[in-house]
């Protein structure tokens, strides 16, 4: 097994949550820290045949300039995560590992992403079916330049704006002869995902863009044999509503109200500052309250973007119940966590259960990845507990 | 079923706890509030045959004067809880309940309780024994008086300080003979316990006082074919921890320090502010974070008696925990519950499951019951989700 | 000075802080709870000669049809403020005073209060004259029906839009042709400002609406010498702002953000829901920071309607802030009050106040009045400690 | 003005708020922050004549070994603060200053202090007077060998138990006959605080112990024409009560109790964990709420040692308080501040103006300081904005 080496190809690699993804596995290679954060390594998993961290080699598309380096110190300055020797510690492979990263792929001049490009590079495709081509390509290269035994790609990049539903999405025929027109509303997280799975690549999507969570996609997923997680990691605020909501519904206190603000000031804030993109997000974020309590009390979800915080995401929530005899109580809390360092061990875990799955066989979506996601794809278990013993099941029962 | 009648007997009745209930049976039984923080009304559970509301007189000790209404027209004045139409509506109940209420048993000078004594026909017996048939006799004169089917007893009395370990607590025989000495040392709880299942009432304990969690009790309970649930009902931080601290180990996160802050200040946060008494209580609620995380960080809970919050407890939780690359994070909460109206569904959910296990035939420790408990008898399960799912099963699948 | 009589005039009457007011200074007039809350009866004013509360006799104009007693009954039930038996003590006063309200004025067909109207009896002028010719009327018969010394009148109605800078508002002469045109885009809150300033009775304003706070009513104010006071009171979120501001600027600890989410329930805040009429609020609760902090941080405030809250506005401020070094820190603070409980004492204060002044002879803005109000008038200082220190040397030096 | 050079003395030089204040007094000169956090560089105190940082040059004393680099090294890994680069940058100032620590001098073998000495070259005094020798002999070697033209004594050691009011310390031919006594019960801060007075130099108390503040050494310091200033440095909790509490107070806001919990795991956390010494900083955290409220409500405040916190000092407030009509409300705060780099820049800013004082004159106690303290020496306001207003007048008024 040690010998196995594998690929991670990070679609916004340059970003928050890729740089550490980044800089974590190259420290967790050299044993510079203990494997904290990443459930792959629980003590209950350690006979599950996981690819080790001295295992990946990572690549990526961004479509801004910069690199690894560059990245990681200007996170490093404006959050105050990562030291100075911890950067230089893992330097070279860094280094390495940028050169791996190629220019992104832009379909629509109104994509979010589109928005962000800040390197002439950019690949601007004419119809969808360029753009997949462009990307599966650089997958290929990746993957033939390092005779990798597999290689997953993972979606780090910034939000999308709800994605249509249009019918070129409902299934793997129609989907591929939309691929032709230039006037295809394909969101471009969907054009990365078939790129990924039509190579035979599995797909993991940590953000709530579309990604490969339509039909077509799931389609052709099954039929190439290839796995796919998905979608939006829970990492703070979900996570927790994801314990505390079954909580409430148990003990038969009834929510009257339950608002969540949410602040946090890295790039995720500021694209998900434009309202368009916020919407996919909140809708994420709020969808599990109904599901888990069994009605839907009143609630609030925001995101703004506060500048100073940079990656520090602090979230405030505030819950009224009522209790015996029309008592209401009150429940508050504030999460103050650092965005990427909570997503990047997830990135690891997934990219880590991924391989595994397609190893086993799977192909479509992992219903037993659900704990990591707020709209979890192929299961409609919000409850945190009962998902993760899912995992459990999953990982151990063999 | 409907013409089932049986009795709820409260140790402690006329304290926040005990005075609740009552109200809160009498408005359930007129109809006047839906049944929300009840957890034996929850929809999985509707087929289950437990006692309705009308079907519950109430009785109980207590070293104190007064009556119910007096007890709940103190509370609603000082906790703003209960309209005074309310307590109008359940006038009579409260008035012929109270005249069940019985002066308390008291055998040792410093028990927590001999010292809240304040009616003069308080009995003092001098020797354990006379306790117990002092109180037996009690029971009995309630049971066969109202003709029930069946009786329970609760334990709601201010909390006692940490039982000794005595030898005569480990049989059976050896405590029976201990039961003559008029100095041994066992506190007033376990008295309390042992007449209720000697006189094969099924004993619920909703403190962490002894009451029936010693291998005497047990071996009493199974032999006189008696179910006896607890210990310390679960009803804001413990319950809060019950659901979080698996989060934190089922995600790797490590939990640095974990320190908790009550204050509340109705009769029970006075007796707590006994640093004896006290020391029962943080033990209770500290306990299961070692066994939930898998190790023990530091941990500090406080209780402290602010006069102004009246029955309105609050606690301020500081969960410092450690996620990737060492970065270190931050969960507070505050939980503002107004504690006899979270208590007092348990007592009347515990009640009904304790009436129906001894209809199922069911002795001794009851570990179904573990969701319900700091402290559960029986079983070694603090995770709140599996807790519940122990009780689902026991409640449904028959 | 005991057999002095005054008249208290609540525009939005049957609101939560009109309703407040009356049930308040009923009972303050009867003895029945100390003046907690109330600014003018500290020990270092005892001297100052304010009219007592018994000598008070509420009127008012409400767009909703109804009485204080309903009102109050509605707000104890929902906010669980007030206790049955409070609202019996007062029921003869608040009966007799709800002969005094009259229906409300309404011109512009989309004021925020036109929109709330339900009675059928609400008078729709055609003019803003008409509109100010029959609030003055009524204003007068309250004052020879009862014989008063004084009259103050009070607008606590629900807040209107951001008001226009129409050229009519900027003289008394151009104001008073403007009042004859149907199309004049006056709010209604100046039409009832100018109705009591013409009268000659004191005017405050509680809230962020227009009421006087323009030149052509400042100048008919000084002409008929008239003291007017405003706007918006500060009760929660804004009071801690004013005094924790000037702390970061003395200590040079630099603000970098200042978030501020407000959620409440009354009808304050339904009104409020609507983002037209949210504006004038949120700009009289941010635009302190930079007066006070010499630099503008970024800054969020936010206020949403959540209905289980009613009267209890929560407030969450996170204020981050650099210190030596460049180091980030925070606070973080919530305020949970009952909004009309904070703001009726102050009705009371004000009113007092505002009498007091037009005895001493004051005309216009009253600057000493700056410590009650987010938007004081006639003066830039937004500092509490120095606004309040004006106050005690306004009413003391003499 | 730029050729002066003055001597800064820190007792207890290696602890965090020492090692910040020398890291921080060789940035500034360095220019590579902007002061902010240091109240003496207000735009309006521009014209005053403080020294610069450049200016300074610091030593001390300390009973532990180590060096300047050391302590803001394992800082800097702790607690997060201070950037690799930052240290190096101020590398040669660290280790010329480390030259200026001398081994600290422990008199009685149950001081605070004494529990922490770990260097073997620590100087134990047989007499208070020997202690006091040989501090004065290293102070006057420090000024001599660098030929300052002012040097300033700070007092930033742990905190000792509160100090006994032995009748030596009433007058200062009391105390100086005592000095000659092995069994003298003075703890050594005050030995320190009349070393630097008696030598002529200004001593600043930035702790709850007993330093200069007893009636002996402001004798002394009179006679000797030295100002002193003191005492306990507000720095975070009781710095916001500082503004809170008079809010309260003059809204007539009655506040029924007010809870305080510090959370800390810096060195002075650990000292502060004994109950002894614990006891001088709770009083000292917990005594103006009386003075600024008036009248005492209940009142708890504790400080616990939680060691993964390092510097970040947490505190958490529970304010609750009655408004009108009885109704009961509630303030909670949380302040997460790093308590060294809090402290540090009033270290610079007291220094500054203790030299100041000195060179206008002045002797004994400065009350225009008060506004940096918890218990001001010579002043009984507790009012920040007034104790602002105050220095601004001290410092302006010329």
């Amino acid at each position: 097994m040690s010998e196995r080496r594998v690929g991670l190809w990070l679609i916004g690699a340059y970003g928050g949550v890729g740089t550490t993804t980044a800089v974590g596995l190259a420290a967790l290679a050299r044993g510079l820290f203990p494997p904290t954060g990443l459930v792959t390594t629980l003590p209950q998993f350690a006979s599950v045949p996981f690819d080790p961290p001295a295992a990946f080699t990572v690549g990526g598309h961004d479509v801004r300039a910069g690199s690894f380096a560059a990245s990681a110190e200007e996170f490093r300055s404006r959050s105050g995560v990562f030291s100075e020797s911890l950067l230089s510690a893992v330097a070279d492979d860094l280094s390495a590992w940028s050169k791996n990263v190629q220019p992104g792929v832009v379909f629509k001049p109104d994509d979010a992403s589109a928005r962000l490009v800040d390197r002439s590079d950019v690949r601007r495709a004419a119809t969808p079916r360029a753009a997949v081509d462009a990307i599966a390509s650089d997958l290929n290269r990746f993957r033939e330049a390092n005779r990798f035994d597999q290689v997953v790609v993972v979606n780090c990049a910034s939000t999308e704006p709800p994605g249509d539903t249009s019918p070129a999405l409902q299934s793997a025929a129609a989907f591929d002869a939309a691929l032709n027109r230039p006037d295809a509303s394909f969101p471009v997280s969907a054009l990365y995902a078939v790129a990924a799975i039509g190579n035979g690549f599995p797909y993991v999507n940590l953000t709530p863009s579309l990604g490969a969570s339509f039909p077509a996609a799931e389609e052709l997923a099954r039929s190439r044999g290839v796995p796919h997680l998905g979608q939006d990691a829970k990492t703070g605020e979900t996570l927790l509503k994801s314990v505390l909501a079954p909580l409430f519904a148990r003990r038969n206190l009834k929510v009257l109200s339950w608002v969540g603000h949410n602040i946090l000031g890295n790039r995720d804030g500021r694209v998900l500052a434009d309202p368009h993109n916020k919407a996919s997000k909140v809708k994420s974020k709020d969808a599990l309250l109904a599901e888990l309590l069994g009605y839907k009390p009143q609630s609030l979800v925001s995101i703004e973007y506060v500048e100073s915080l940079d990656d520090w995401k602090t979230a405030w929530d505030h819950v009224h119940f009522e209790g015996f005899l029309g008592t209401k109580m009150t429940l508050q809390f504030t999460w103050q966590g650092c965005d990427s360092l909570l997503a990047a061990p997830l990135v690891i875990d997934l990219a880590r259960l991924a391989l595994l799955s397609q190893r086993r066989g799977l192909s479509g979506t992992v219903p037993a990845a659900a704990c990591f996601f707020k709209s979890p794809l192929g299961c409609k278990e919000h409850d945190f507990g009962k998902q993760f013993a899912a995992l459990e099941q999953f990982l151990t029962d063999r």
